[in-house]
């Protein structure tokens, strides 16, 4: 049940834009303060098994932060080996470590071998799998990016050692991963060398949830932290607990459909993308909603200040989304994806490439912060961060952002029976049908010129963005009308040819669900993909004394001034403080300011500031 | 330093109307109900240090709950010894018992004496000193009312051990009370006894806090759970820490400037006055925002869902309001008084008279509860109750409660060199300058008729309500207008007067200050002293759905049908749900609704429902 692939990421070249310059703060910048700060935090000598040496403990969960780092070097390696050179020698050394490490079953883990040997296999929590699957990727992309065969060959044989633990031997204690992600990778391990017992493996994991009894000690967690285990794959209703590891679970759901093709497999995940993108998902595209288990909580909550929205899920939710356009044509995908990108996923990093956030909240009111002025640090309520920091003491994130960066290119193009174009992104595209260029200013302008380099399907569609009401398409010099189906609009082309599209793009306030209650009488600014915040630094703190009028938003002037991006000003109004508590209500006095608004994702590089993105409507 | 004294209780006869009705809940049900559920749950068993018998463990506070609870049966029986004569058997026997139990050197405790007696004195946060305060207030209470000696002797004894294990022998491991309340018993002891040792107790505590060597260990705390550690007693600024111990201290403060009128006192409680009233108080006179240290946050910090308004702090605030009258003229202690005594103080108490809370929301919202699917009981969010219980493991509300309606009809009459009128409450008053009969309906019409049974100063005082804007004032059938000064309006009058008060009672939208974020474009219904509030159970549930236009109070209709009080409808608007997670939102859509808004203090008497007390402004 495949409709078609999106082109690879090896398969387009990024070209002067907005993306291609966070390509390249990734790939100059990003990688190697994360590298440096995982030097600094032992994460690469818990890989080189250097704790007796060292004394510094590894974490569960180390391996697959490193992993992560190593699968973007190599990502990035397809485009410019070079430029990776000092990286490729630290994982090559690694590589050598780890293979002296593993033990003659195959079986290696930088936490467990060198801290506790004794519970190999035996706490479903303790992350084996995860930091397996995320180096069986690593190791894909690195002897693709390299030739070198050291690192897969290590994953295979430890992949081997799993299969006897928990499928021919069971000797493990548990029979699914506490942490999904192993699950997608072994689709992609399978994909990759062709060997069907990969794919088995993955099968059994995904069938096996919430059904197995082995993990039947774990089923009181299943109210608790973070496992799926509420459902057996083909009868999930709606998403719950921990969102990463829910995300990276339906993305394996949907390999394991794209490869069986059976459609209650699609009817389940249907109904949980529903549940999401109606009643979950933050205007941002972040998800889950509280820090309690990182994860989903109920439809409509979707709390401002406290928004978790962990940036490891903007990453799952769009590798989801786009295994979802593999199994339907259907321009939503892409919609989230977009939705997401320019939002939720770039908002972790800061505009010099070096701080990250984990959390994305989308209200920060400093008051709050130290409100609880007698609480002990133990009990003190929890907060995001207001800055960003190059590493965290859980780090998922960062190098989750470095490989997902170096191979983001890959949501561009979509081949079908023709060549859809998914986002709008400058780049050329090499795909089934020969070479496309994408050539935009697309959050700024709202336009996008697509061209042939040579281009041989005789038809080319166009994902019409979410936001757009009306658009123009002109093909060749010619205001053409393209034929429209879930999104997509469908024009005629020859092999050489140039259509201009022109979304019209213009700030809109949008109202959400009046469900949501955290959003109720307020209003978000969105410029096309945008999603606009306000910030104390340039509209004074206490930003919910400001409230606008949305039909002011026609005198609303915007400026190209924001590394780039447009920032927006229009009127505002601000309550006027009168000293008193409480008061009559028609005593209330507001006074008219100017109101700036910048792109949400690059809020919190001016200092520690005020932010809100839901503004009161007056 | 003392300008006058209110009326004792002793000397006021409610008489029929409002308060009478809750004086005889409080009579003729609340009393027996926390009577039972205290016997149900061993609390008067720890009295009779049954502990050995029952295998029942006391806690550190039992003593406290069953002392507050003797002392309103004692305030019950100086009007109608009758009534109590059950429980005036249990209570001598009780205290036959702590007679038996109390030591040769006079420490009486029933946890520390049975579960723990190699403590005693050694912890400072192990409420001893609290417990012992309260008894004091029972025995004086029980002296007073029946003429028995034996629990004040045995109070009078334990004193006598406290003074020389804090003062004298200094054996005791900490300087001052974990838990404040024993300082303004001893003033009372001291005032009824005459015995000074008792004040120069109090002003030991007093005047140690802050500052004692001894109490360093603990200073850590002083930003944690509790204490009000950060300054010594002349040098309060900002009310800080758990708000019941906070006010309980202010209060024996305002007895020490009493006593010896030093004016640094008044200036630093005025300062943590202010700081209170004109930013950390709710609209309703709830104070202690956080259920964290049940306490006091930062000015303008006041969320309505997460409100802990606890009801001890009703009680507790209106004890140091009445403090603070005594030292000062001045009609805001009264305005201060009546807000809490119509709202926070009654709104613990179910209509029925046998349910109570301890936390006192301005905000329900059903959808908020279980939001965190995958919690474990240990990690969920912290949420009040939504229907009152009969008793808590801590319940030292409901006893509180009990004592207080038993003695609250001494807010009404302050004598000075006149009588000043301070609350509007049907009674007859036995003051000073001879008797005066207060009749109203105040809560629903706004009137109050104040007349002489006889009277001779020549002159009275009425307190001129915070929320009246204009009133007329008829004395003997003839309008007439009284001078004005500190919120009190003064009148010439004859030993026989009949004074007609009308204060032009109407519903009034109110706001609240723009630092206040929770309430920002929002406004709260009032009707008088009372605050208004809206149910589901009236209106539908997801209040925050509903906004309402100010301006469109004027059509109010308004029903004298709820309890004997208001309800008020008005028009409104509830925001449609049209599917959408987010939309434009010049697509928003509301219908009009016919809104009823009920006392806040009846919430949750009609089922489990929300309940929202700030409404949005359309």
């Amino acid at each position: 049940m495949k409709i078609g692939n999106f082109v690879s990421f090896r398969d387009v070249k990024l070209e002067d834009g907005f993306w291609q310059k966070k390509y390249d703060l990734n790939k100059n910048v990003s990688i190697f303060s994360v590298r440096d700060r995982f030097e600094e935090t032992a994460r690469f000598d818990a890989m080189r098994f250097n704790y007796l040496k060292t004394g510094k403990k590894p974490h569960i969960f180390y391996d697959s932060d490193v992993a992560k780092w190593v699968e973007g070097v190599a990502y990035i390696m397809e485009h410019d080996r070079e430029s990776m050179k000092e990286n490729e020698k630290l994982i090559d050394e690694m590589v050598d470590a780890m293979a002296e490490a593993q033990r003659e079953d195959g079986y290696l883990n930088s936490y467990h071998q060198q801290i506790e040997p004794e519970k190999i296999f035996k706490i479903r929590t303790n992350h084996e799998l995860y930091c397996c699957g995320h180096f069986i990727e690593a190791a894909i992309a690195y002897h693709h990016a390299t030739g070198k065969r050291k690192l897969l060959d290590i994953m295979e044989k430890y992949v081997d050692c799993i299969i006897r633990a928990f499928v021919t031997e069971k000797t493990a204690d548990f029979a699914t991963p506490g942490h999904e992600e192993i699950e997608l990778a072994l689709y992609k391990l399978y994909r990759y060398t062709g060997e069907k017992k990969y794919a088995d493996l993955a099968k059994h994991f995904l069938t096996r949830r919430g059904v197995a009894e082995e993990d039947r000690g774990y089923y009181d967690l299943k109210h608790s932290y973070a496992t799926q285990d509420n459902a057996d794959i083909y009868s999930l209703r709606e998403a719950v607990g921990h969102s990463v590891r829910a995300l990276y679970l339906y993305s394996a759901i949907t390999d394991l459909l794209q490869e069986e093709g059976d459609v209650r497999l699609k009817s389940s995940l249907d109904s949980v993308w529903r549940d999401i993108v109606d009643g979950k998902m933050y205007i941002t595209g972040g998800v889950g909603s509280t820090h309690r288990y990182e994860g989903f909580t109920l439809p409509y909550d979707l709390p401002n200040m406290g928004a978790y929205s962990e940036s490891c899920c903007a990453i799952a939710f769009i590798m989801w989304a786009m295994r979802m356009r593999v199994v339907e044509r259907n321009a939503e995908y892409g919609h989230v994806i977009e939705r997401i990108a320019y939002n939720n996923l770039i908002s972790p990093v800061s505009l010099d490439g070096k701080g990250f956030f984990y959390e994305n909240p989308l209200e920060i009111a400093k008051e709050d912060y130290g409100r609880e002025v007698a609480c002990t640090p133990e009990n003190r309520e929890h907060l995001p961060i207001r800055q960003r920091v190059e590493v965290f003491h859980c780090s998922c994130c960062p190098p989750n952002i470095n490989r997902w960066f170096a191979e983001m290119a890959e949501v561009a193009c979509f081949d079908e029976d023709i060549t859809y174009i998914e986002q709008y992104i400058s780049c050329t595209a090499n795909g089934k049908y020969g070479a496309i260029r994408i050539k935009e200013n697309y959050a700024v302008d709202g336009k996008a010129e697509i061209s042939s380099v040579n281009y041989t399907a005789g038809k080319i569609a166009v994902r019409i963005p979410e936001w757009c009401t009306t658009y123009t398409a002109v093909l060749n010099g010619n205001r053409v009308n393209g034929a429209s189906e879930k999104g997509y609009a469908y024009f005629e082309v020859d092999e050489k040819f140039t259509l201009s599209l022109d979304f019209n793009i213009a700030p809109i306030f949008i109202s959400a669900n009046a469900n949501v209650r955290a959003n109720a009488g307020r209003v978000a600014l969105c410029y096309g993909p945008l999603v606009y915040c306000l910030e104390g630094v340039d509209n004074g703190d206490r930003l919910n004394k400001i409230s606008v009028d949305v039909d002011e938003l026609s005198d609303a002037k915007i400026y190209s001034d924001f590394h780039g991006f447009n920032s927006i000003e229009m009127r505002g109004y601000r309550d006027e403080d009168n000293g008193k508590l409480y008061f009559n209500a028609k005593e209330k006095r507001t006074k008219e300011v100017t109101l700036k608004f910048i792109p949400y994702y690059a809020f919190a590089n001016r200092g520690d500031t005020d932010m809100l993105v839901w503004v009161r409507e007056k």
